[in-house]
């Protein structure tokens, strides 16, 4: 099935907003065996939309569109899609209900243009959109489909979750599912080498991939239905974890914080920070995740070294070693366990800037975990600037906090 | 002069990556008095490829691709264009040179493959590309131009901001250039209302915008050269300056924290933060500007109520108002002053969870900003997710601290 996307509006064509549309939808189609052959940005221009709708219609299978669902003169993709077909928008008696009660339950008076998003044409029905007054069109005709959904992107996905891949996983003749193993400590060379046996099965299939948080593995199976791939999938998967073992330490769209969170939970530990260089980034990142009130106790962000003091770091061990050292990211680790009562202590110390601070270059950054008894270290210099400086030293963090808990059974 | 963009890779299509080129470009557009009228994206097939290349040929006066310069069979760009302009490529002694030299300074042997990437066509000279082995193309001929670029966004916006943009400059028959005054505390339609006397000037013209971070007054100015059109803003800029006074706390890029950094330095004040549901954010913002360690002490992110208390929040306060209260958020942007010994102290308490707590909805969010004898305070409730509640907290913390500082010189 060859698959075309349209994204329309005039911001778009002038930069002031990214097409995050197009990505959304590419990235859904796989899973139905649909092949993305076109993508396309345009704004609410007549003749242009004409033109690339009639083309979209004579070659592709299915064709997507976001944008130009608004009440205004502006807003054509109506108008276009019934001029490719050929055919006449006419005013649906349901779909006014639908609106007016909307307006109507939102204390407006419904203006008289608003009643172009209640139109529809006869190879089309109308798709819900609860989360907006325009709803969506599925058109299908000649053994092809198109899909007009409205541009903004919460409503287009709750669409797409909620109408589309439904109708479009009825229809599929096949369904991709797939399984990610995310791990740790391994490089790309050494996975591709343990899991070298199950390299050359089709289907289900294996494919190895470096990424920021560590080395996926992802087991791929089509099949008629989404049960029998996920029984070609999980004998795979099975070899795959008695292979890597302790190396995984997540699944699919599970994040490194997400783990934490589950780890730290599971071993009823808690857990604060102190950072300097990072700002607060480890914090944020913890605290994106729901339910960290439990085992997050909070983050010491000492900037300034007389705050790091003040948060219980001796002023002889910075005098000693400089504040941009092994030993005061151990000292922050031990301060901040004991000043928030909690089990972990992690603790960044380092130089977001581009310039030298006592001698070591921008990027610098000290690391330390701290469990009362033991101190976890890490060191790493890398710099690309401040704001990937930060990110770089709260996901080293995170990737030791990580580690640790993997192995803390064995210590508690 | 009618521009299309066009983004090559099968990275894109799967929805693996995001095209954000496409965006940038667009963005880059209207300086140089182009329209941008047709943006695609396509993977690495000869026949779609060729198909897309012939069309924009005909069609567009200037065309844009980014992606498909690499060293591999797959990446066809090159050959693709020699073929819309009906040109042989021949390897280019110079650039040869110039990519074998490349390589052997990071060690590397040359793979022959490679060699693709020393090759034009008559048509064509080379953009160097310092950040990777790829070489752009110009390509002019029939008074039409076809810009070639490599796909990794930090390789093509540093060929465009060195080399495409100057090119772009010298032939473009008039620049245009904006000026964006970014007000605080004054509504759109308010705005517009002060800016009337100005608004009917065609060149330099006036648009009024609402942002997340305020409304922003733009003042446009076309002309044949830069320096002329800075001399029609600049008149315009100071009228508006006289209207809208002190609303003013930023122009151009300049972000919020970024501003609140400038106001800082400027009256020698030191802040120190404490956050609770922000966990970090505030922290995290202030400390992306270069620069922060000279007035940014730290942030207590207590996300546990016990290290509220543990930082100096009176348990008296919290136990008579509940945590989630305007007297705890003051209690904590006074103790966060003592504790880190700054000028301010600015605090967060709320929820960001999607759950009621002590009987208050979602997203609710206490914010104050003392500065030892006075406390500012706002309230807001807001509830679209985790990480929006997060950021719209810290957005109208970072907004509070702004207006107190732009008013700050008749305190201090």
């Amino acid at each position: 099935m060859r698959a075309e996307i349209i994204s329309i509006g005039t911001e778009i064509m002038l930069g002031e907003i990214t097409d995050t549309n197009a990505a959304f939808i590419a990235s859904q189609l796989p899973e139905y065996g649909i092949d993305l052959l076109w993508v396309s940005q345009l704004g609410d221009n007549p003749n242009r939309l004409r033109e690339t709708f009639n083309r979209a219609w004579e070659r592709s299978d299915i064709i997507f569109t976001t944008g130009g669902l608004g009440p205004t003169q502006d807003d054509l993709t109506r108008e276009m899609v019934a001029g490719a077909l050929g055919e006449e928008m006419y005013l649906d008696a349901e779909q006014e209900a639908h609106l007016r009660q909307m307006m109507e339950s939102r204390g407006r008076t419904m203006p008289e243009n608003n009643l172009k998003q209640a139109m529809l044409i006869p190879s089309s029905r109308a798709i819900s959109n609860p989360r907006g007054t325009a709803p969506g069109w599925w058109v299908e005709r000649d053994d092809k489909i198109f899909v007009v959904m409205p541009g903004p992107p919460s409503e287009m996905t709750r669409m797409w979750e909620h109408e589309v891949a439904p109708e479009l996983e009825q229809r599929a003749d096949g369904i991709l599912v797939s399984r990610t193993l995310k791990t740790t400590g391994l490089g790309e060379g050494t996975v591709d080498e343990m899991l070298a046996p199950l390299l050359s099965s089709p289907n289900p299939s294996i494919g190895i991939y470096a990424r920021r948080d560590g080395v996926h593995a992802r087991i791929s199976a089509k099949a008629p239905t989404r049960e029998e791939a996920w029984h070609l999938i999980r004998p795979m998967e099975e070899e795959a974890r008695a292979i890597l073992g302790p190396s995984i330490w997540g699944v699919d769209e599970e994040t490194l914080e997400a783990a934490i969170g589950r780890l730290l939970l599971e071993r009823g530990l808690t857990l604060g920070a102190m950072e300097s260089a990072t700002g607060g980034a480890i914090a944020d990142t913890i605290t994106d995740v729901p339910g960290s009130s439990e085992y997050f106790k909070g983050s010491l962000v000492t900037y300034a070294t007389q705050a790091k003091i003040a948060m219980g770091v001796p002023a002889e061990i910075v005098a000693m070693h400089g504040v941009i050292s092994r030993e005061v990211a151990e000292a922050m680790a031990n301060a901040t366990r004991e000043r928030l009562e909690t089990d972990l202590g992690i603790a960044v110390t380092g130089i977001a800037g581009n310039e030298e601070v006592e001698g070591q270059p921008p990027g610098t950054m000290h690391i330390a975990l701290s469990d009362g008894e033991h101190v976890e270290y890490s060191h790493s210099q890398y710099y690309q600037g401040r704001e990937a400086a930060k990110r770089r030293a709260a996901l080293i963090a995170l990737t030791l906090l990580r580690r640790y808990l993997m192995t803390a059974d064995v210590r508690v």
